[in-house]
């Protein structure tokens, strides 16, 4: 049973379908017509802004019609025709999220247990493939991070993985950086050292919210890789203290990089990133290039250290680690933005090659949700 | 008079600088060493991580000597010195910054009196003299744009500029993109069409955080560019109703492009965004690829839509516009996280073509931050 009925002057209408009642504004609905005098039938786009649109716009008729709203507007006299379907994605007439630390359902939180299980591809298979590929690429965005296999040993192959779903994002590292051992190193990661978890270059803004580290040789003892999720952790620390998870999203860290010339990166961003409605959006976590954090009130800052050292407690246990070693012609991806990563220090014995990048995470989602919007009943 | 002395058995000190105190805590000193075993001589980067400092830390003495404070921590019976003037510089012993809406005071907001005083330099100058293009870049980190003059009428010549300061943004558009008119235009922006005041791709996350738009040809008529403070518009609004403010900057827009086979970029972010601590970090604001704004809750709808189109009213008043024409080799860059800019509509006679691409802040603040290290002494 779907009716409509027209409230408050024509204000809003209210819409109810299957015994669930859904209220949409007249201004609302009138700014997101579809119909080719609003929107692009080309490219999609609004033609109009929201000044050509009567800001006493209101509903003088609606009615339900195959699978459709029909609303007409007043002072127009304009008739808009909406998909129920895509009415009830959009409703907006529901109890909010805003619980801190909320997260976006498409998101999986994980510990060691996914060890059994880690996301993996083969490199052929997700080059050659859509639906291979869209599996591989919607495991990359529930975890944060996943691998794949099989890929050519050559230089620069870590190219061809971010062809599959996006664009380098070069910095003053270069559009590639080679992690092996240097002998003057600009950065401890050119070391044979092992590094805590951690994300990449939190002193950038924006932080490259894509990484690839492709492994072409691997022959000394040890630099096995580990990945926590940062996001597991975060809401770990929250659910230990939640005051805890408080002070590090509601005061700003500093980091900074200034270990080459002509490069001084600051910047001044929380630990834990929230959306202004509590969605829990990023991580941020590096030792190496934390800077003097000046932002915490006096008051505050030994809680602040409290949560900041717990915090690493919780990313250095083992039970939060995922580890694996990669062999050449292999790669891990890892969301930057939420997936911390390490490496166990490594011997001078024998050879350990890897080959890094940054990309970002918009082409990945872009190709992703063209993949589900091409392939709709591929199964996952 | 310069004196300290330590208090709460150690686990803070007060530093007393011409009548000022400042407290310091004992794990924030220890944290922040800069000696040789903390931090790496040659980058700077820290050598150990919070979890290698005893969490009982205490100050044991602490004295004033030519310029440094000397502290002994226990239980590692060790002294680190710190240079008075950085202690000072990063104090965190002060009221905070509360109020939605403050300032970077290396920002300051403008309106249509910049017209009289476009921040602009010539290219060969700043490509070839420190100081004029430290000057420059400070202007483009004040204000949010700045042209660039005398530059050569070439293809890909908007590359020579970007390589001024940072990298290249790649995206789905390419490492470049023609703004002339299309025949079938993926992309309104492609066509003679006015463009209302907006920044680019907010639909992309992380958005890309600068934006160069270099002129080659320009015989048609119109196609002025204008640009707006996105700041200024955020705060006049404000001023007017903080509490339009506050539903701008409390909930999620949301963004979306879909206008060619393959893409679909979809983003969940403020119009007006906050870092935790309420500094205004960024403005978002573009009619062509708002999507269904579905996070305000349904009692707040009016009110937001309230908010939108007023901030839109300001953002197309007159008294906020700075109008240039760009003649062939000239540009602007804007800081696409702040400024908006338009275009007027232009006519099919004659000829009107810019090259745009996309780059990021984190290259051009590095670039600039590099130049007031090695220049301190410049005049700006």
């Amino acid at each position: 049973m779907t009716d409509v009925s027209i409230s408050d002057a024509g204000k809003h209408l209210t819409l109810t379908i299957g015994g669930n009642s859904h209220r949409f504004h007249a201004i609302w609905l009138r700014d997101n017509a579809a119909d080719a005098e609003t929107r692009s039938p080309g490219n999609g786009q609004r033609l109009i802004a929201l000044r050509d649109i009567d800001p006493y716009t209101r509903i003088t008729k609606a009615k339900v019609s195959s699978g459709s709203l029909l609303v007409k507007f007043s002072p127009e006299d304009k008739t808009v025709a909406y998909d129920l379907g895509w009415l009830l994605d959009n409703s907006y007439d529901r109890p909010s999220m805003t619980e801190p630390g909320w997260l976006d359902p498409g998101k999986e939180t994980w510990t060691a247990q996914l060890n059994d299980q880690v996301p993996s591809a083969d490199f052929e298979a997700v080059r050659r493939g859509a639906s291979v590929k869209r599996g591989w690429l919607a495991s990359l965005a529930r975890y944060g991070f996943a691998k794949l296999t099989g890929g050519p040993v050559e230089n620069l192959a870590l190219m061809q993985v971010v062809d599959l779903f996006g664009y380098v994002r070069e910095t003053n590292y270069g559009r590639h950086f080679e992690v092996r051992t240097e002998v003057n190193p600009t950065n401890l990661a050119f070391t044979g050292l092992g590094l805590q978890a951690h994300t990449d270059n939190p002193y950038r803004d924006p932080v490259p919210t894509v990484q690839v580290l492709y492994c072409l040789e691997s022959s000394a003892a040890g630099g096995e890789n580990m990945v926590v999720d940062g996001f597991a952790a975060a809401l770990r620390l929250k659910g230990e203290n939640p005051d805890w998870f408080r002070v590090l999203s509601r005061y700003c860290a500093r980091f900074e990089y200034a270990g080459e010339k002509g490069v001084v990166l600051r910047s001044r961003k929380p630990m834990i990133e929230l959306a202004p409605d509590g969605e829990l959006i990023a991580v941020r976590f590096n030792n190496r290039s934390a800077a003097a954090i000046n932002d915490v009130p006096f008051e505050e800052m030994e809680l602040y250290y409290q949560a900041y050292r717990r915090l690493g407690e919780i990313i250095d246990d083992p039970a939060m680690e995922v580890t694996f070693r990669l062999e050449p012609g292999e790669c891990f991806i890892v969301d930057n933005t939420r997936v911390l990563h390490a490496r166990k220090a490594y011997s001078g014995t024998g050879t350990r090659w890897l080959q890094g990048c940054y990309a970002d995470k918009d082409g990945l989602l872009s190709t992703l949700a063209a993949l589900q919007a091409d392939l709709p009943e591929a199964a996952e």
